[in-house]
């Protein structure tokens, strides 16, 4: 982790209390991205893994799971939508409504399709959200701890 | 991103094929210890919350919620010890089962509970797991792009 | 039913592969916002008879109730948003996205409060949905055969 | 909605707290047929689509979802009969058994078939229960303010 | 396990292809009533630790998980009603439907109640459910080997 | 029910109070490798009639169906390990995590597979789970009144 992002964490031990009521009137206060990205991600290589296969059986389990990820993403994808992002965002991101709009129609591009760069296009959408989560403050209200040095 | 990692992320975009398959056998090869941690910094929150507030219905809906997050760090913890590890890895890591019972019973104390030590000892546990999952590459097999720079 | 469904129905049934098409292109095409509005009623009624109770465990159960059904009721409305409407859509219904996330915002509400008039906001909000849906032709894609006459 | 509803919607209203009373003894009261419908209808239309189609892709995911939304059918349908329905109603209804076991046994049906007319049938089963739910006063119980006119 | 019922798995071995396809005509045949069972019993001893204990917390708790796992058993219950009995069993058993149902409203009656007198009412009908059962050969299509001795 | 059954279940129920709770430290205690074999057993029948079949659409459901039921499979078996076992029983049973791992890991593989053979093995593992749960005392926590005689 960065000496930025550290300093952040470090920040965000010390006052955690205000901060994380500023961003939260719900009993959780915990949104992250990533939750999606890591469901998105899986779809990518569940797409990859397909296309690489000729086992008949093998393809149909990957199109099953595939279901299941993106139906999560989507979930995830929802709830940072209504939950985390509030009407002063709006201002501050006047495409916040159109970028989750097609964020959650490209999760269902992405159960009708097997071709990777659906997945891909859903992982940049992603990525979108996340650096405008990361601008409203989104890191420093999760990741305690940060990810710790193996 | 550092540089390390971006350059981790380039190679694990040319050299895909084969170092995915070398981590997973399954139709995915997605796992992130992110996904236990959201959930038990959810719960370590809640409590916080919790303890801070009076009312009692807002109490009522912090014990509920937090069954239902902590019930989600506990499915995460285990899909990790069973899908991710491999008996290789048990040579790498002798404590490995010993450290996923202790997270996965500690879910079972943070569901019991409402004291934030407690939630704590579960970010503890899970940064244990995040350590082993990162030396067996875990980093690697997962944020294709890597989280963009806000 | 009246004469006028009737009528509607039947040219449905007449002309349903292009009209149908027309409005979905994922494996339905069946949204309804009814199935929102079932689980907000319920969230309603809910918050109604614990008003009326002083029986600390039958609050304690409508408490736990309520935040599933809300939670049924939020996910129908994310599903209309992002998979009935489509871009075409937004031309007609300039507030759409806002109506959908003060809607979904409002189910939070419903979630956190027993105030019987947070639930009637979030009812008031998806019979906007409903005008809206009804608009773009919704009414056609279902109840092929109209609720029975008892 | 046709005038006679609007005045059942009308006089719901006013005698709404003890007529949902004389209906309800758990924390809800909210039955309505409507909900295994849509999912049924949504079986009939995936159904359609699945025997106009020749993707492969497209026609497993239809037996997949299908398998979902008959899922859910069933269990509406279930908790009709185990928790709207009265011993009361069986004088009333002498066959309220049958016609549920059936419509329970025609979900089965319909999950193992991609045959329209076994998706019709259980149309039709959905159709007898709402027939008897509605002469049980169930109309009075939900719609709280009537499907509001586009 | 006692000598008849080894000689009935040693049986079920033997004939096991011929007898299960009588029982079934789904992608499965295993219904067993031990599922509804094990979740009564875990309704039962949930009051018993409510009753014996003077913990808000742990009592809130003991209500959320009560109303989950008598949920389960109210599903495995219609489970075994609309799929693993079929018309030839309701000459067998006239009340077949009658005990179902009372099953199924006495879920609701444990999910509302903290008296251990209405889960062993519960337990008592499953008990019933699970005599038809075996009556209709259960027994031979679940346990393939029996469960082992210790 | 054997006679040896019965005393140990009459005991059980004069002395519940303190043996359940040397038991359990949770609002249930009732475990039961019941759970698991039934969903097991399942997938073991899917696969007999997946390989007794040429129908296609019933094999794609076999695939979607033994998806399910060895996630049950595998979820009931994490429970049994992180929450009926105790760290004093790892001194009973040296091999406690292995069995369970491989259990585990075995679920992975039978979803993998329409191999029979891999879900025999599945089998023979819960077995073993199964003695060595009747070891600790499971078969008296849980079967309060026994199976009845039909």
């Amino acid at each position: 982790m960065p000496f930025a992002s550290r300093l952040l964490c470090l920040l965000d031990r010390v006052s955690a209390p205000s901060t994380v009521h500023a961003h939260c009137d719900i009993p959780c206060g915990v949104y992250d991205p990533e939750q999606a990205r890591i469901e998105a991600e899986s779809a990518y290589k569940i797409i990859e893994k397909y296309q690489a296969s000729d086992d008949e059986l093998f393809r149909q389990r990957c199109v099953i799971v595939k279901e299941e990820r993106t139906e999560l993403a989507k979930h995830h994808i929802s709830v940072l939508w209504s939950d985390h992002f509030k009407p002063e965002h709006l201002e501050q991101f006047p495409n916040l409504h159109d970028v989750f709009w097609r964020a959650l129609k490209q999760c269902s591009a992405v159960k009708r399709s097997v071709d990777s760069q659906e997945a891909q296009k859903l992982l940049d959408l992603i990525d979108e959200i996340d650096a405008m989560w990361q601008k409203t403050g989104g890191l420093e209200t999760t990741r305690k701890n940060g990810r710790p040095s193996a």
